[in-house]
Formats: C-alpha cells, structure tokens, sequence
C-alpha cells in the first residue's frame, strides 16, 4: 500500500524528520512517500501561515492521488487543509492531530497536547473540541519557534521536556501527545523518562492510514464531503478548478 | 469610515448584490468599498471552494488596509478565511455568519439558518457551535446551487421560502437567518411575508464594523491572533510572505 | 433615532457615568435618553437587588416606548430583566453584557470578564454561558462594592487594574470585558495601559441598538418573546397587568 | 417541620390545588403552609408575569420565614425568583421544576416535560440545561392556558393527556415530567394511564425540603447566594431594602 | 418502610459506619437493613475493584427485595452498579453520589467533592458529569486509601480536612461533598467546623429513597432499564441467570 | 503480534463470526487468538448482562494476557469491562465500540450508529458522548434480539437494512456504525448495497489493536488505569484478587 505524507510546509529538512517516524510506524507492507509543499511558509505558526499553505498541501495530495498513493497523511498538527483535502480527494486522508488523539484515547483518560508556539494554542483547541477530546485533554505551549526543532542547539528540546514535566504535575496528565510534526523523532526518548505513553502524530496517522486502507474505507461523499461541483477558478489558482466527479 | 467588503467569491455580479445590501446598512459616514476576489473559485460550495477562496480573499483585504480601509467585511457565510484575515491585517475584520448570528441572538431565542447546498450544512453548524448559538440554531438546506440565487428564473427563491416555512413550522425559528451572502437582497421582503425577524449578514457585518470602528476597537495581537511571523514563502503564493509587525 | 438607556439602580451619578458612555458611543443620528429607575435597589450587587430591580426598570422602558424610543438599553452588567423587558415591549431591548461579550467575540479568541463583588461572579458566568461564550471566557472579580466605583478615593481602580493584570498573566487574556455599569469609563484609559482591547458595555450596547434600528430588527413575537397575555395583577404591582398585544 | 409552599401567582383556587398535593406527598411530621402571593399576576406565562410574581413571592417567603417556617418550596415550575429567594432567606428553598427532575432522574433515564404554552418552552428548556439535565430531556407545550388547568370544562387534561402520549410515542420517554404547579392533581392517574413514572414538582419539592431540613443543610451563604448588603431600596419597593446579615 | 443499604465492599466495620449514617437520616417511619456484600473487594478503590464489586451487590439487592425491601441504597461514591441494579429489580434504587450531589445542587451553586484516591477522579468527574453537575462542581483527592478512614490512627481525617480547606481557597466551594461512603460520620463536624453545607452520601440517598416510596416512584422500566431478558448464563455466575418480568 | 479477541458472552457461534471478522482485518504478522467467556450470559442486551460478562471477560484476558497475548479486543459494542481491562492488564485494551467511532470518525462528518434492541440505545448513547462524538452521530435500535442476528431465518438482516435506509434518508447520515459485535459479517454487503462506509467495531479493533503494539503504547498506568492495589477479595470471586503491581 502507497501512503503518501505531506509536510505542508516547505522545509524538507522537517519532511526528513518526518519521513522517519512514518517510515518507523509504517507496516511491511506500506510503501511511505513523503513529499513537501513546494507552495506556501516555511513553518506553519498560526492562522495566517495555515491558510496559505492549503493550496500547495491540496497539489501534493492531488498529484499524489493521480500516481497512485492509496491514502494520505498531512503532517502538520494543526491538521491543515485536512476537510478540503477529504472533500477533493476520493481516497481518505488523515491528519496528524486527529490520529494522535484517537491514540492517546485508547491508553488514557486525560492528555496533554505540548506544542511550540503560543499563537498555536487556541488552533490546537479548537481541534481538541472538534475531535470530541475537550473535556480531558489540556493544550500547552513550550514557546519554541516550529523551526528550532529542527536546530539541536536551539535549547526546543529542553524546554519542551520541562513543559512535560508541568504538564504531568500540574494536569494530572496519563499521556503526552507532541503537538507539531517536527517532534516526531522525540517520542520514544520522552516516553522512556517519563514512564507514561507519548504519542506523535506521524507514526499514529501511518497506523490510521494503514488501518483505512484494510479495512477498505474511504472518505463519504455523501454531505459534508461531497466532491467539489466542476466551475471555474480566477487567477493564479485557476489551475485547481475542479472537473466535478458528479457523486453527490 | 471606508468599510472593505469583500466578496470572496470570483463573481461580479454577486458582489453588486451585496453592495446594494451594505450601502442600504451602512450610515451616513460609512463609505462602503466592495471588491470582488480576483483569485479563486466563482462560487464558493463547500470545503474546497472555501480554502481556495483564502489566498484572493486575504490580497483584497491587504490591499484594502493599505488603500485606508478602516475595517473589512467577508462577505460568505461560512466566514472563509475570517481567522487568517484576523491575524494577517490591522484593521478589524468581521464575517458575516457571525455578524447575523450575533444580530439575530438580539431578538430571537430560537433561530433557523436557511442555506443553499446539503453540503454547506456541516460547515455552517460547525460555526453555529464555535459562535455558541449550537443550543438555539438549527441549519437548513435549501437546495439551491449558489449563483442560482443571481437567475430570477431558477426558482431559487420559492424554494428557500418554502424551507423557511418549514423552519417556523418544524423548529419552533423565531427567527430566520439566511445563509448565504447571496441572499443579502431577500430580508426585507421575507421578513414582510413571515412577519418575524429575517436577518441577512452583510447589512448585520456592516454595522458590526461601524461598531467597531466608532468604539476604536480592532483584533488583539495577543495570542490567536498575534501578527505573521516575517518568513519566507516559496512558490506561486511567495507574495503572501508575511514581512512581520513584531506586535507579540 | 432615540435610544433609551436605563440604568436598573437608582443612584443617578451613576446614571451620569452610564449616559457619558452612551453619547461617546453614539451615532451622530442618535439622541441619548438616559434615565435613573425610581423604584428599587441603590445597586445591584447579586440575586436579590437583581430581583426587585427589574419592576422599576421595567416601567422605564414602558415609559420611555410610549415617549417614542425607538429601542432601549438596560446597563447593567447582570442583563437585569432582559427577558422579561424583551417580552414586554415592541421595541427592540440590549444588555450590556450580551453586548459587550458580542463586541469582544469580534476581536479576540480569549476573554475575561472583570466584575465587581465575588457574588456576582456565578450569575455572570450564566450569562456567558447563556450566550454561548464558556468556552472561551473568564470572569474574574476584584472585590469592589458597586458604589465605590463612584468613589475616587475608594481605592476601587488601582484594585480594578490589578485583576486585569492578574486577567492578562493567568488566563491567556486577549481581551478584557469590564463587567459594570459603572466601569463605564475606564474602558479607553485601560486599553492604552494594557495595549489590548477593553470593552465596557454601555457603548457597545448603544451600537447594537444602533444596528438593530438601523436593520429595521425588533424582537421576535414568537414563541419566548411573545407579548404578555392580558390579565390581571394584583397588590403593589397592579399598574403592570399587561392589557395584551394579541401578537401570538 | 413547618414547610411553607408558596403559589407566586395570585390565584386562590391554584393554591388548593397545590396545597392538596404537598399535603399528599409530606410524611407525618411535616406541617404545610400553603400561601398566595397577595402581589402580581393572577398566572405565570412567560417572562414578563415571572418577573412580575417575584416580588410579591419574595415578600411571602420572608413572612414565612419571620413566622417559623423551616424551608419554603415555591410552586411554579419556572422555578420563579428562586435565586433571589436563596439569597435572601436564611432557611432553605426548593424549586418544584429543580425537585421534579431530581427525582425523575433517580427512575429513568429519558425524560419528557410536558407543561402549558408554547412561550414556556423556552424558559423551562434554560432551566432544564442549568440542572443538567438537557441531553436526556425534551420539553413539550400542550397549548393550554394555565388556568384553564383549574376549569373542568376547558378540555386541558385531554390535550395534556394526548400530548403526554407523543412524548412516549416519539421521544422514547421513560417518565413523565409535569410542567405545571396546576397539574399537581394529575401525577397518580397519568401514572396508572400510563404505566410509566409520571412525576409532579409539588410533591417532588416537599420531599426534597423534607430531606434538607433532616439533614441540618441550608442554603450557603459564600459565594451566589451571600445575604443581601445593608442598602437602601427607593420607591413602592422601600420595605423589601435588605438590612444586611453579615455572612460574608 | 423498609430501605436496604447495600455497602457493596466486604468490609463490615465501615458497613456500620454507614448504617449509623443512615438510621441518624431515617424518617421515623423508615427500617433500616444495612447489609454488606459477601463476594468482592474489600474496599472499591477504581475501576477494577468496582467492576468486581457489582454480583455481590446485586446479590444482596435481589434477595432485599425478595425479603420486602421497598427501597436500595448503593453505598459506595462510584455508585457501583447502579444501572444494572436498576434494570434488575423491581424496586427503586438510589446511589449515594448522585444522591449527594442532588441535595448540594439545592444549597449551592459551586461544589467541590472530596474523595479518596487519586484514581478515583477520573471515575468521579464521569459521573459528576452524567449527573448534569460538571460546569459547577471539582472533584479532588485527599490521597487516602479507603480503608484508612476506618483507622482514627491514620491521619487520614487531618489529611480530608486540608483538602476540603484548599477546596473553599481555591474552587470557590459554597459546598462540599464527602466523595466515600466510609466518611459519612464526618460531615456534621466538617460543617460546624467549615461553615458551611457539607453533604455525605448515606443520608442523602436515604432520603432520596424515602422520597421515591413516599410518592410511589420507582424505576421506570421502558427503555434503558427494562427487566433483563430471561436467558441462560454460563459458569460460576450461572445463578445471576435472569427469569424475564416481560415488562417490555 | 498475538491478538486476543474475547467475545464477553458466552455464545461460541457468536465467537466464529467475530474471529471471522478479525481475520479478515488483520494484517500478515497478526495472529488473531479468540476466545468466548465461560461465565456469564449468552448474550449482553442491557445493563444487566452487560455488568454481568464483566468477571468472565476479565478472566479470559488475565489469562490471554499471562500466555503472551500482546493486546486485547473486546468484542461487545457495549465496550463491556473495557475501564476494568484497563485498569487490569498491562497490554492494551481496545473497544470495538470506540474503535468504529474512531475509524468513522476518519471518513464522515454525520454518523449514525444502528445496534439491536431499544434498551441498547441509552447505553451506547452514553458511550458516543464519552467518545466525544454525541454532537455528530445518532444511536439507532432495529428492534432484533442479539441472537437472532446468529439465525439466517430470523429476518434481523431485513429489519437492520430497513433501519440503515431510514439513518441515511433521515439522519443526514454519511457513514454508518454497526452496532453490535454479531453484525461483524454484514458491513462489506451493506457498504456496497448502501455506497457508504459502513464500519464494523470487530475489525476496526484490530487495526486499532494493531496501532497500539506497532508503537510501542500501552495503557498509561498513572491515574485511572492505575494497577490494582492488592486486597482480599470474598466468596465466589475471590480468585480475581489483585495482586499489586507497585505502578503508581
């Protein structure tokens, strides 16, 4: 099975980071291509920069989709574009946030979400009541820029390790979920020192991906995400009108 | 006071109708300035169609901030790109699905939106809850493709009548809220015709925004909405690069 | 366009506070009334002045629709009586707490509410229940009587901007609702102090009021709102017996 | 123990109705008071006569509590002034909406409110989400005055009766609340019609004031309900100005 | 009248602190049988134990009805059992929390209920939520085993009265609840010494229990707790084999 | 990967259609080991034999547990026991109620879950919410014995189809949930009959199961799934006395 990911941003260190943890989630038979957005931010830190990463998030999947990738992953936590690409795409699409949630539901009552930036919480919360997670989930910020994680002397992971450390004293945290892409390769080490699961969001939406894909599910298009009416599109973005697959 | 109203759809023809709604709002030193997206979809129906619409939606707005608007209105139902368009400009921003529902809430404890397309209903409730009307609203469809409401001849109108007859009849609507921008000419003659409060949201956003603008009040740049961090963006969008305002 | 503003309480300097507020508010089509109910508690400070204010307030607003308002107020924080004056009268009726809490919702994600008296902290956090803003808000008290904030020398401001601080550092505040009548004019001075939006209600109140004569909105005469059926009232309180509407 | 049950309306012939059923339900150390509000409407409907009954209500309340009563139960089921009345009295009060699903919720787990008219729904649907209890109960409206209740020949129990068979029919209840102090004669052959728990909030409300009394618990006076402050009331309403207890 | 109070642990010592408890609450008219469950834990401290606990509770409920019980309290704050005991007996059956919180709800608006362990929280805040009462109650742990209560030696009462300090400092608590059956000898003090409502379980749900008798309640048997199918079970627990009442 | 799937009643023909079920989900490395309880009832409709399988379904995966099972599957869509399991094992535990919900969740906006008997709903209505997905999904009964669904003849195929036609023309359904582990074998043919996913828990939680070993997580052991503390435990069940794992 052909999983593709796509990291939203532009930084293709980070789609390294992120190729790895899906590559070590990812089952014999999955075949993972990571790809990154050639359109849009370089980090993805809040409202502004998620909106404008949308169109080249929908490219990659769509390109994706026509070289034959069974499901997609978007990696990012803010789960970025993820019911646009739903309702563009017929095959089904996970995002980061959504399945590190469902799998931090099934080894714990309450969690705590520990992400980079402050601006990032209020999005992150949002999700958390959207995914029906609100009332046992806490959302932090460790005030780390998205791309220091990607820089080892930029001190991000001390401060996010201290983060966890309140989070585990002060909300009565069982488990800890990583709130940005570019903490996937922290998982395992913070999950040994703090002896309480730790979820990132890539290997666990490789796992929903995977588990869609066996389970022959994809995306309804009935309601909410139905396929997008043909019409036409002005402007530099004319290339993504939709033809109208009529299934709804 | 210039009040920005953007039509973040790519037809002119509905921004005439919601020019003629906002002027007929505004007061007597507001100066409505209607624009109509240049950049994304004809008609806005769904998912898809709503994050293409960002990117030309967000250039009117910024355009306008420059030219001297003091505050933009969205002129869609589902508030496309109202969070980006917070954190991107200075001046405030009002949508207009939150502008009508914060007027009907005024006058009415229970409220039926009636919209166009089945599949705007998930997206609209969803903002119905993150505006805490979710107790007292219910969201209807009418049917109705969304420029079917620019052709006199498509019996779009009879159509939304009868769904708003059945909102008062099955769910208890005190008052009705029409859920499209598209509808901005139909209230004053509906809410003749069912004698309760009809509230269409572009002449509801132009007030909100004289609000504002008299009370001196515009988004905060603490938290969710703190300004873009100057960055680099890369492709066909490399224009929307933030350049920072260092406000948080 | 005449505007009725009713302080509940009978103590007139703070009438003088409210009608400041009021006219600073104001269009330049809007005549201000501001009067001091005559019957009834000096201020209200919890359920029970709440209570036996609202017979007197609600003579107000009867008076003053027979005089020719056009819609009316109701300034204080508790939203005293608003229920029961929107069921009475044909004109549109706005507290300043729904109207301020709506203003806020327009300009930030998070929200505290700065009260007077620890007793008033549970009916208020009802009204922002009620009007569907929990999620996102926090009311706080700085433990002043009412009618110290008539009082310069009572310490009552200094007391004030210490909770808005405490507001700010500890509940992610991205602005601040001033949650009296009485805090009327304040609101400027804090939001330069504080560099975010500070909202008091009676300005935003008179705007909403602006703005729903201005769409022609009144309210609703079905269902909650419908007029009082006429009949008869005995003892002290004869005078109000409702002569009936017939509207439902 | 001296239980005062109070009818805030000013009909005589409703009292003995109510009195009749608390009789019935209280053990045999119980002695009933039953009053009538000597101030206000002669029937509760709506938002406007509440407010209105709530003076008149308080008034009896505090000669009760003057005369020896050990708790009061008010017997309306918009549970009228029942704030007010908690902060004012030192002994304990009850309302019959907030007694009636406390015990409905001990025998069933969905639960249906069948009451008067249509502009009660609103009001008793607030009530139901404060006691939480809104995700297991629907409220109803029969369409009948309230003191068409008292008239024999007025056809009210074949409506309510028919409207108690569609709460079965079709909102799968499990019991039966009665939505009106007027129906207190009702419960006991609605049960045996039936055959499912059918409850009425005046024998409900004894019970609970009962429970309170043998317990030692009395309403708290930190926080909500703290006594009134010392101050004065000016107009028809002087004599209810607080004298002030102290507590907090 | 005749209520069984089942302690559904095995420990006879604190069976009889919750019988004193119960017979200090009883009408006059009431026998109190306390028994204690012979199959089981020997005290209920989270999910496991609580899980184990249910046969021997339903054992001792069946064979009270069978011997003339016209009543059941479950006297344990997870209230064990309490659905499926519904469903099985004919007679009505009352668990001491949402007994507890019933009667708090009526002196207070914010609550804080103390328990015992750690792991009991999360249990507890479930039900606090299922009772409707999560937006005004915080449930928190004085660390003590259960059984330490039944030790005067242990600390434990020192311990329990720190916590309910820190829950009026904190939680603004205008009431607490006593979160274990085996404190129900402590609340008379704790309010003499606190000043204000504290609400143990036991008596609570005995007065709930003769609340239900005295109207004629009991559990409603259309929906969720109809009479057990009649069919065969397997094993050591063959004997719990229902027999099938046909109610529904 | 050893998988254990316990079938919580007693039926084995039950049994075979569950691990018919699981196998054909479960990926190439998975072992699939199913085993039915031996105590309890044959079939789990209601609170009571719901609360009744527990102490058999415990045993069976104490035992699964301690022959290397690496995680269990409950297959009972009551998630019957599931906190218990939890609480109990140090391999994971997954529900196929939640499991379905989740993997729903992935593909749908609207959901409706149809199960067996109406005393079914409230049960599965209470797990919905605790899922967080009561705001989007509804809970459905076809009114056919679990049983039945075993009998060819019984007609319970018809009766369920007939109920999944009415969630889609309805309930604006986009997916649907089979709600009972019996159903396990239809969700291929009604997807294809109805052209919408149709979710079976049975397979769902295997791949959730799956998930849960590939990355490493198990049941968090602080707070709610603490590990028993040991004690004796009496009569019948005394075998099933923990014996302390020191975790937390």
């Amino acid at each position: 099975m052909r999983i593709l990911v796509v990291n939203p941003n532009t930084t293709t260190s980070m789609t390294g980071t992120i190729a790895a943890a899906a590559r070590a989630a990812a089952g014999p038979e999955s075949d993972i291509i990571a790809v990154t957005s050639k359109m849009g931010p370089v980090s993805i830190e809040g409202y502004y920069d998620e909106a404008l990463a949308v169109p080249g998030l929908l490219k990659e999947i769509a390109q994706g989709e026509r070289s034959g990738a069974n499901v997609a992953v978007i990696a990012c936590f803010d789960d970025t574009g993820l019911d646009a690409a739903r309702a563009m795409a017929a095959i089904p699409v996970v995002g980061i946030c959504e399945a590190a949630l469902a799998m931090a539901a099934l080894v714990a009552q309450r969690i705590s979400v520990v992400t980079t930036m402050e601006r990032a919480l209020v999005p992150i919360e949002a999700l958390v009541r959207r995914y029906g997670m609100a009332e046992r989930t806490r959302v932090r910020a460790a005030d780390i820029p998205v791309l220091a994680l990607e820089d080892p002397t930029s001190g991000a992971e001390e401060r996010l390790s201290a983060e966890i450390a309140r989070a585990i004293a002060e909300d009565r945290a069982e488990a800890i979920v990583l709130g940005c892409a570019g903490m996937a390769n922290l998982a395992v080490n913070y999950r040994q020192r703090f002896k309480l699961p730790v979820i990132e969001g890539v290997g666990a939406a490789v796992k929903q991906a995977e588990a869609l894909v066996a389970l022959g599910l994809s995306t309804s298009k009935r309601g909410a995400y139905a396929s997008p009416v043909a019409k036409a599109y002005a402007g530099a973005l004319q290339d993504f009108a939709p033809i109208g697959r009529g299934d709804s």
